[in-house]
């Protein structure tokens, strides 16, 4: 990236205004940015020099530049000074066309921006490999007849041959069958497994819970801490609990990744009362501090079911996922489907191929994982003030640990200005947890950096307030 | 279609073969075609004319068309002579390319040519428009986020539309859901119906009996004649049959359309027993005698829930097809999909609905309804003197009653020779009827010409036998 150094900022100063002189010089940093005349990758001046410039305290300039950084509006290099931000140029638009989409009579009501944790972050630089996919399903004849309720053979393959090389879980193309996300995938595991409730952790994902009750099973809910499922509480759970829901390598929604002493603690406890674990891998291409701990499924290929998903790569529109177990498993489960005849269409296998096949995928991941990195800094420097924030180490949300009460009132403070925050207690079924689960895949850096600000606003209020 | 007297027959007899002379002539003008030297819509002679030319009796000439009509090869219009049939050159090419897939390795023991019910005839005419549909997914953009359970509102506008106007079923768009085809259609509707059990025509569709069995609920078997489902069996089921899945505008496997007075009087019992009705419409599309009857659902659409699919016009590898209810049922219905995040995928929604704006769906059923009622009158020829057929009046395939032992004998014949013809008592539960079905969609014109001349030989076999 090229960069120069920042000429004398376009700022002017108002001493008699009633707003705080740091938030002053932030809007106008904020708005030059916006109108394109600070770029993507310009060097800022010094906090020293910017303040000799501009007549005002040092700690003005240094805050206005901390909430800018807050709102991912620069980035602060460690002992190379401060930066625009890259990609807000493009995210500008974004933005804009968003605020007409909520400006349409349909979308009134709607939140502005969502925070949710499904939703990946696209590069759009990346685009060509989308494009180049369907129009080798354009080109293309579809098979007649009804496709194998297994998946495409040379997708299982591919998928195989991706599991191992970004998960490091050795499996044959046999062993995977293709479905239309890890909702989905547990689904069709559950009709093939024996009768009984199913375990699973609380907090937890909610879609899971919600497929294990439409299966008409019970669940039983088991406590998390931050080494994962709590194994003693599952070790009192009455003995027909014969499947156990956990998502090791990532805990939905604390964002803990479960520990290596657990995983083989959950593995006996598991085989003591011959239960089934079926492990969600929902996101765990992305990892920023260290290489991911080996799928639970590579210490029991016999035991675990193992779910993964092309939704937090590609977005959950495609609706394309996989399912590891047993090639007898697998089978059983291909014949079941006959029943719905649910598998993903032939031009979804087959595009998910062709992306596997020419490295898109690979490139995807590749970039979303150094921007999540970055925008898990952001969230961190931005929320560590206000409480214990979890998650951040992996995929595309933070938890801030918070009581239920500031949490549910500064998620509806933020909604009332157009930001929508999951609360950590709608995670939560016996548990007692308050917080909210900050989602930052699905947003353009605009959004975020907006969102974020209004987020920090509502907390700050809150601290202001106690 | 240009159509020319043919030349003199490049034929050859030989009276000291064992072979009997309509044989050699029909080998003879077969491979005329398979060499090029006779073309499609090409006029052949008379059967006095080319008897007279051969020095044979006539019956031998008329013998060999009747075989190449049964065939396929070629096409007797009444009045006005007999041509070549259309489309063969084409097909050739499939064929090798079929032969040459059965040869590798991974396909050796799976028959060549599979007579079913359920894959339709695609005009590879039309090609540009299925590229079109998917050039214009490549170059959009997939939203963000989770799709609506509920299918994309454009395309379920765009569905509405094609239903009425190709159904006469008038409804709103908020009317319709978008699943993954009818036994996906029926899975949901039932997860959101009031448990019991649910009556069913007998023979019957498979893929729903084993549908409604693996919701847990348990399959009412009700008989059927000409008329559709017998009502009055149907009156004598238990109290707690609160719904019955039927096909009235094709019943499957038998291929009559429902009357009218059957028709009335279903409607009268479902309310008598306050029970839903399930109109599985898969076919209705292609119909070539008359118009077809209204759907079910235009009789009563608070009480029946209507399904129909892409499966029988883009083929079943698309899975994409429509359930169409209240506006109140579809919202419940998709509710309940988040529990498996089954939607179809945002590409394939895309695809479908750019099939259907620019009309390709249209031009693709209006040609293979050409191809079928085609077909079918072949069928009908050359299978007529072996037993009652039926079905022949819509939809792809046509049904031939036989006894169970000598249709069994037939399948099994053929299949060693490579022809796989589903048998009627596979569709039976409790009933005892016998026959073939003999589906002639997914297949080409050589294809579908070669596997009728072998049941036609195994059928006159058996007569010879008997």
């Amino acid at each position: 990236m090229s960069r120069r150094v920042a000429a004398p900022l376009p700022v002017a100063l108002n001493r008699e205004s009633a707003d705080p002189l740091p938030r002053q010089l932030a809007d106008s940093v904020r708005s030059a940015v916006h109108r394109g005349a600070l770029t993507a990758g310009e060097r800022l001046p010094s906090t020293r020099a910017l303040a000799a410039d501009l007549g005002v305290a040092r700690g003005v300039v240094a805050d206005a530049f901390d909430q800018l950084i807050a709102e991912g509006w620069l980035t602060g290099v460690r002992g190379s000074g401060t930066f625009v931000a890259a990609g807000l140029r493009g995210s500008i638009a974004d933005g804009a066309s968003r605020a007409a989409d909520v400006a349409a009579p349909a979308n009134i009501g709607r939140p502005a921006i969502r925070l949710d944790t499904g939703t990946p972050w696209l590069d759009e630089r990346l685009r060509a490999g989308w494009s180049r996919a369907w129009r080798t399903v354009a080109a293309a004849r579809m098979p007649a007849g009804y496709p194998d309720p297994r998946g495409l053979p040379e997708l299982r393959a591919a998928i195989a041959d991706h599991i191992s090389r970004h998960r490091g879980l050795a499996c044959a193309a046999g062993e995977v069958l293709v479905t239309a996300g890890t909702a989905h995938g547990l689904a069709l595991a559950l009709e093939a497994m024996p009768s009984g409730p199913v375990a699973v952790e609380d907090p937890g994902y909610r879609a899971a819970v919600a497929t294990i009750a439409s299966s008409g099973r019970s669940v039983v809910d088991v406590p998390v801490d931050q080494e994962g499922i709590d194994v003693e509480s599952l070790a009192a759970a009455a003995d027909d609990v014969r499947a156990v829901y956990v998502t090791p390598a990532h805990q939905h929604p604390l964002g803990f990744a479960m520990s290596a002493g657990r995983r083989v603690a959950l593995i006996a406890e598991a085989r003591r009362r011959g239960a089934a674990m079926i492990e969600d891998d929902y996101d765990s291409e992305f990892r920023y501090d260290v290489a991911p701990l080996p799928a639970l499924a590579q210490l029991d290929p016999e035991r675990v079911i193992y779910l993964g998903t092309a939704s937090k790569t590609l977005g959950p529109g495609l609706r394309v996922g996989w399912l590891v177990a047993t090639a007898a498993f697998v089978d059983d489960v291909g014949g079941r489907r006959d029943a719905r005849h649910d598998a993903p269409p032939w031009p979804a296998q087959r595009a998910l191929l062709s992306m596997l096949d020419d490295g898109y995928l690979t490139r995807l991941v590749r970039s979303a994982r150094r921007q999540y990195a970055t925008r898990s800094q952001v969230v961190q420097s931005a929320l560590a003030p206000f409480g214990e924030l979890s998650g951040g180490a992996a995929g595309m949300y933070a938890t801030l640990s918070l009581t239920r009460s500031t949490a549910a009132r500064v998620a509806r403070r933020a909604l009332a200005d157009g930001v929508e925050v999951p609360l950590l207690a709608d995670y939560c079924r016996t548990a007692r947890r308050g917080g909210l689960v900050i989602g930052y895949g699905g947003v353009s850096d605009v959004d975020f950096a907006s969102a974020l600000n209004i987020v920090v606003r509502e907390l700050r209020a809150e601290s202001a307030g106690r």
